[in-house]
């Protein structure tokens, strides 16, 4: 029998979205896949967003997660730059939600905290606790490696939910 | 023989989002029809996506339009809101986009120019040269009359686009 939940975390980034999917059984977690969907620069917006998409899709169709986690970036760069980011994360979010996904939000702050135990911290860090926390891990860019976070984040808390669950019903 | 062109405007905003679907043929302008696509701002970010998303997919199939026009809006206020409504345009570039609609983006200002012959001017002008251009348009939402003045705008283009064409190759 396996209960694994099956989980995608998901970096939105208009030129590179990072994804990865992992697994969560009980306290344990499993590395199953990460990688990059890329858009084309030279394509019309419409376009990139469309390959956005349906690079997406194509991994939700292979790897069938259940549960979804985003990040919830700020950008804090310039409103042209926000506006790029703003829409490929409502491609990442409108996908998996299509899918009949769950679809969790955390902040960088939260991925940082679950995965290296504070709230700031470089990618270097980032990457290694990856590495630490799912040996078999392989990623192709940092945003892959940022997506592995924002799925062992969820993995963390939607734990802690279940966890909370239980002891209130232990009451 | 029929050969107007069918156009739909875009007007993106995560709560509302105005939609318009006019003809042109020759110099001519004709309103088929215009309104406003909800989201509910009590639901989670990804669940309004998808509302929107449904939302011009259902009008796309209802009227279906060739060529789509969403207006390429600037926001100044902050970050977040910037955030927001690149989430919104995202899914209103997508949608046409991946109906094979050819998918232009006019900055506010042409489309100002577009209805009003300048670049600058409020609302109440706006919806004033809207039922002056097309005396039948009906709008609930400022969101659709804006919608309005981007496929006024696209058709403009477009059509100067076509006799630039005509013209070279008269040449």
């Amino acid at each position: 029998m396996n209960n694994a939940i099956r989980i995608i975390g998901i970096d939105p980034g208009l030129r590179r979205t990072g994804w990865a999917i992992i697994e969560t059984l009980g306290n344990s977690l499993r590395f199953v896949a990460a990688g990059t969907v890329r858009s084309d620069g030279d394509a019309a917006l419409a376009t990139r967003l469309c390959q956005i998409h349906d690079g997406l899709e194509g991994i939700l169709h292979e790897y069938v997660p259940v549960e979804a986690a985003v990040e919830a970036t700020f950008v804090n760069k310039d409103a042209a730059a926000t506006l790029k980011l703003g829409q490929a994360r409502g491609i990442a979010m409108l996908v998996p939600a299509r899918a009949g996904l769950l679809v969790a939000e955390y902040a960088p702050n939260a991925v940082k905290k679950s995965v290296i135990g504070v709230g700031h911290g470089d990618k270097k860090q980032i990457h290694m606790m990856v590495k630490v926390l799912l040996p078999r891990a392989r990623f192709d860019t940092d945003d892959a490696a940022d997506a592995i976070a924002i799925a062992i984040c969820h993995a963390h808390h939607r734990q802690s939910a279940v966890s909370r669950l239980a002891l209130e019903a232990a009451k």
